[in-house]
């Protein structure tokens, strides 16, 4: 006994790849486990769609796969239809009597909102791996979120159950009075190395060099990431706040914006110094230095602190991420989730479960 | 727009009290937040039942948490029924026409086995804190979790997410390989005292006076309880496993059962010596002692193990519990769970929580 699940997926980069791969491979597994069948309706990036309401088969997905990484785009394909618009595919599926469908949203697009609110009115489940429809005026989270049938798990901490144990213990009817946690993979990773003696500069060069920075590390020294990450989570508590309520210490001044991506690098070396005496200073007192997003007494906060090297935080090592969940029935000591919390590979397995998740509650 | 979810419960210890009254208390915020309206349609615990197919009134489920602190038996109660036997209990309130409830095992009833394979035979969801039914036979757990509308949060790490965070890894086809875990809270807080110097029959001393232990902490000791939690983790994983398999250290000689309770904690500082040199052995490694759960290569293991005291484990402080997940996904670093892992409060939040995620799923 087994229930169709069809899936409306936008995006096809890193993590929209991984998904597809994922569902391919663990399709006969779902069906066993979970009794669902997981069929790809539609496919969208900004290269165009393609779209069957009986489901693309195989053969078509692993096309699709193939000329994203031959960067060609969907439109190219055999099967591909002219370039769509986002809220005409959605109609679309909806029309052809597309029911009980799940919308995966993998892109990083600010503008998909509607397309997203469409799928709503059609009772479609939706699971977004993309911050950005979540991190837009609270309006827009109140009107996606209502209704009960959003998951978003992948937009914080990648693969950590952070939103469900949120929900969880939301759900169980407990108070959450502050989160703490190491939120960003890049900037922890940078902790770590200057803990363990690194400069900041090379510190920086390391990650950039890994693929943990964005193509300008300044995307994430700034911080923006990670303050969209605690948006998300302070509005999952119905915390009323939009992002620029944030309070966010930059890793670098402000006037070394004006600089190239690579005569930015090059002055990195210029805060060694602070950054080395900053970490000694931490030491001096049994501490670490910890890139951490806070939220407490309706304050949001993203900066360096100084935590005990023999706590969880200062446990933390490489690009792990950490999150310190506090409330009424965990008051003296948190409650806390952490590990890798970055890559394609455990952002894309979040999105899966959130489909799976979505797909067994009754619309 | 709401919808009754008829419970019946079994137990009234200090778990079913507490959920009892968490229950009255977030009935109408759970029919806010999550649209289903909590009826307790039965109640039974060793003393007697009591029982209505339109949900018994919040009059009486104050009384019978009245009588029962009291010593009464809900037998006692105006509202009472003659003593009832769990099976016929649930097929009474089958006949009478409940559908789609929800029976709750809060109980350490090994015999309860019956009553919930009947629930099972009526499309009933389970909800389980009871580890009897879980670590008895194999096939008892397979019958149970057959179907899918089972959940048994509370068995292990009490309020924590371990349970829910295992089946979402395997929902999005990780493969799991290894399990470890600080599973005891009580001896949890013993490790922590010795790593403080105190001895190790002061230790023991304390969680007892503090209410940690069992009455007689041999049954603590003996590790029985944490190898049950890390038979029910296995069997989660699909390990055809029995209780026997799990190779269990026991933290004294057993040539100390034979002694009363309070013998055997005079005798307890003839070990202090050997848990002192084996305390600073681990010290001079920079490691600390704990005692660990572990579940790896086909091989379940409850036993004093030396951790570095700068990581996760070593982070572990008083009576909290933590589990580490490795997959492959999360193969270099494991996925982290820890905080408070046992009283009574967060165990009725776990298993309120698990009615409320069972009743949303469809039958």
């Amino acid at each position: 006994l087994s229930r169709k699940v069809p899936i409306i997926q936008f995006g096809l980069g890193g993590v929209g790849r991984a998904l597809l791969r994922q569902i391919i491979e663990k399709r006969e597994q779902i069906k066993r486990r979970n009794g669902l069948e997981l069929e790809i309706v539609a496919l969208l990036d900004s290269s165009g769609g393609i779209w069957s309401p009986n489901g693309l088969d195989e053969r078509t997905l692993r096309r699709a796969l193939a000329a994203k990484s031959e960067g060609l785009s969907l439109h190219d394909l055999p099967t591909g239809r002219a370039k769509m618009d986002d809220v005409a595919l959605v109609t679309r599926v909806a029309v052809a009597g597309v029911k009980r469908a799940v919308v995966v949203d993998v892109t990083a697009d600010p503008d998909l909102q509607d397309a997203l609110l469409a799928a709503r009115r059609h009772d479609y489940g939706l699971v977004l791996a993309n911050k950005y429809p979540l991190a837009a005026a609270q309006k827009t989270f109140r009107r996606l979120t209502g209704g009960g049938r959003l998951r978003y798990e992948a937009t914080v901490g990648a693969g950590l159950p952070v939103i469900a144990t949120l929900q969880y213990l939301l759900d169980a009817g407990d108070q959450v009075t502050a989160i703490e946690g190491s939120i960003s993979g890049t900037l922890g990773f940078i902790c770590t190395r200057l803990q363990e003696e690194v400069s900041f500069s090379q510190a920086l060069a390391e990650a950039r060099r890994l693929g943990y920075t964005e193509p300008d590390p300044r995307e994430d020294l700034r911080g923006l990431d990670a303050a969209r990450k605690l948006l998300i989570l302070a509005r999952t508590l119905d915390w009323k706040i939009e992002l620029a309520d944030v309070e966010v210490e930059s890793l670098y001044p402000a006037d070394m914006d004006s600089l190239s991506v690579e005569e930015f690098m090059e002055a990195t070396s210029a805060l060694d110094t602070a950054y080395a005496i900053r970490t000694a200073e931490a030491r001096d007192k049994g501490s670490v230095l910890r890139h951490l997003g806070e939220l407490r007494d309706g304050r949001c906060r993203v900066r360096l602190k100084e935590v005990p090297a023999q706590g969880y935080l200062g446990a933390l090592r490489g690009s792990d991420s950490l999150f310190l969940f506090h409330s009424a029935r965990y008051a003296d000591r948190p409650l806390v989730i952490g590990g890798l919390g970055a890559g394609v590979e455990v952002t894309a397995a979040a999105v899966l479960a959130d489909v799976i998740d979505v797909a067994r509650i009754s619309p």
